[in-house]
């Protein structure tokens, strides 16, 4: 049967976490299907940012270190963090970018596994990750593994010292098992870090239940907290003691204001952070976090999966007939929180979509991407975006010359 | 003869820079001697932040990587930059902490001298730096050879892939001649990197005159960036084709959007950038350069040692006697832009000092520092900071319980 707008409205009618959409500001005439590349600005993060900018930098100065707890930052948004994936306040730290914590933890974890030299990788995963597996493993001397996400619980080995992998890949969308990937992993000793790039904020991530000893994730995604914000990462209570990283900086020291000339390393997670934090972009981190408040992880899945669901049968009705296919998981229980649409013509279209101001984005070669984020999005939404899909392949706007030329970021 | 408030004030008239200070916003009732901590707040930086918050990313959304020119932003800060440390605009780029640039150079100079073992470091460097040093080392397999910086250039030889120290030391502001110690590295076949992070901003840095291969620098010190802001870094232009550094992450990929899974280093200064930049940031550290529009850094540095010199004049009149002693040279070429007094109590006589406005900071063991900034500070505000050193002391005011106990921060 048909889906009609009218029943995406009353699903939306009955949406527990309706009353979100109220925490960010969004500009009219815009359709935002891109929050799992940057999350939309929620309210009070401008005024926050404001503050820190005007009173604590302004006039506070360098006093704002203790009397506004600039100092405490990373921890106080690892512990806000830590509750959206499944970990403890103390096993959680924010700071740097996610590429640069993954290479801390690679290092650390190889360092916790010397007689093991191979690290396992996904083939297929963000490539930053994968560039960055390379790099580590060039100056440790390992080699690499590497195999599609489904195969990775296989081709752990009894000379992996780590696997590393998305729990859900950047372009399908597709979501790995972590308690089982893991506790593949941890059977041959080897040790597992996941990549929560597409997971943090959009799905119930269950760091602890599942047994991870690692995890890095992103700020500016579906955590919404700022173009280019600060990396989260997870070390479990277990590692905190050992974890030996190379990114040695002065946040990292157990006493970084005595200023002793040799490295102690801190405590528990600081000992993750390397140098002075980005504040600014630290307070707008920490206070978009309260678009929260209040709400759970499942309730978030739930709706993603809901939304999900619906634009893949709206997929279905609409948009296979006319050449599009299915990028991601029909199984919502396998797919993160946005949905992929391949199309020969993906850049074209997704420009040409972008002009009317429905905004997704698009991966090389032909993969158009719906960011579904269950805090600013409907059901309607999800329909208004595939009939505006729909609209620019029947109507060939895609054909456009300007929606055919290639920009920098796409 | 006693140097008194009236001569002080004469110099504040004719000074070439005093209509800069009407380009910073501080707050009354402070004297502010830490700008070589945390610059003060330039005008038109709030306006910037909140517009890079509301507009940019509020409205803007994901379309501001292209709109806003926020993918250009390390190579526009780092032009910027570079007319103030004697660089070219491609040499310059400006990303992530210093302790994190360090680490990258380090490593790509090793690599660069595959055959030798030797990193000579320098003793009494800020200590974040050493904690790197001997991190890379450990990774790369080479020893650390440290000593003092005055010894750096002897120390170098045959054995050194490359020698790393300050041109300003954060603790003495002692400053080493660049292009002797260059000199002296390169007639060894060693490479040099240069901390610059007590004099990017502060000195009339000459890094292409002066022959270095790389350098650092902080951005929320002198610059005036913000809390935390992104530091800069320098590759001479003969170096940029060669240098491999190892955080390879995709902002450094020549091709980022093609999202190859082989990393495939950027041409020029972009194969030092990591990831997604933080963008608030970012903002901030760029309007915050305009702070120097028009101005030469020759001027800065002739006003930072007229004061220098005008405060060790002063200090000799009214601090010496009290038991005060200068950890900072006399000669005005051989010091950077902030002055060190040390003192028996010289943690609570710089509380005593905060407490009254008169803000500077303190280095263990025994340091108070007393920054120098051309732009916002005048001579007559030397002569009211020496005042007040010289009545905490007098007046036993430091000996209160609540300046005696330590802060995390100081």
């Amino acid at each position: 049967m048909t889906i009609d707008r009218a029943q995406c409205e009353a699903l939306d009618r009955d949406d527990p976490l309706r009353h979100c959409r109220g925490r960010f500001t969004l500009p009219d005439g815009v359709l935002y299907l891109d929050g799992n590349s940057l999350g939309a600005l929620p309210r009070g993060v401008a005024e926050r940012v404001g503050a820190t900018v005007a009173e604590e930098w302004g006039r506070g100065l360098i006093r704002s270190w203790n009397s506004a707890g600039w100092y405490a930052s990373p921890q106080r948004a690892g512990a806000k963090t830590a509750r959206l994936i499944g970990a403890a306040a103390h096993e959680v730290t924010v700071t740097d970018a996610i590429s640069i914590n993954l290479f801390k933890l690679l290092v650390a974890a190889r360092r916790m596994r010397p007689d093991r030299k191979v690290i396992v990788a996904e083939a297929g995963n963000f490539p930053s990750d994968l560039y960055v597996v390379d790099s580590v493993a060039r100056l440790v001397g390992c080699s690499v593994r590497r195999v599609r996400a489904g195969e990775v619980a296989a081709a752990v080995d009894g000379d992996t010292a780590v696997a590393t992998l998305s729990e859900v890949n950047f372009k399908s969308a597709e979501r790995q098992d972590m308690a089982a990937v893991t506790a593949a992993a941890h059977a041959q000793g080897a040790l597992i870090l996941w990549d929560l790039a597409h997971s943090s904020g959009a799905v119930d991530v269950q760091l602890n239940r599942a047994g991870a000893d690692f995890a890095i994730g992103c700020g500016y995604k579906f955590l919404n907290g700022g173009p280019g914000a600060p990396g989260h990462l997870f070390v479990a209570e277990r590692h905190l003691a050992a974890v030996d990283q190379p990114l040695t900086g002065w946040f990292g020291h157990a006493e970084p204001f005595a200023f002793s000339e040799e490295f102690a390393r801190a405590e528990g997670i600081r000992r993750m952070l390397c140098s002075t934090p980005p504040m600014l972009s630290m307070a707008a981190y920490e206070a978009a976090l309260d678009a929260y408040d209040g709400v759970t992880m499942d309730a978030v899945e739930a709706k993603a999966r809901a939304m999900g669901d619906l634009l893949i049968a709206l997929f279905d009705q609409r948009l296979a007939p006319l050449g599009c296919r299915l990028e991601s998981p029909r199984d919502g229980t396998r797919r993160g929180s946005h949905v992929s649409i391949g199309h020969d013509q993906g850049y074209a279209v997704m420009q040409a979509l972008i002009a009317r101001g429905v905004i997704g984005d698009f991966r090389a070669p032909d993969v158009m991407r719906f960011g579904l984020t269950p805090l600013y999005l409907g059901y309607a939404d999800v329909f208004d975006a595939v009939a505006a899909v729909e609209d620019v392949i029947t109507s060939k706007a895609f054909e456009a010359p300007e929606f055919q030329r290639r920009h920098a970021v796409t």
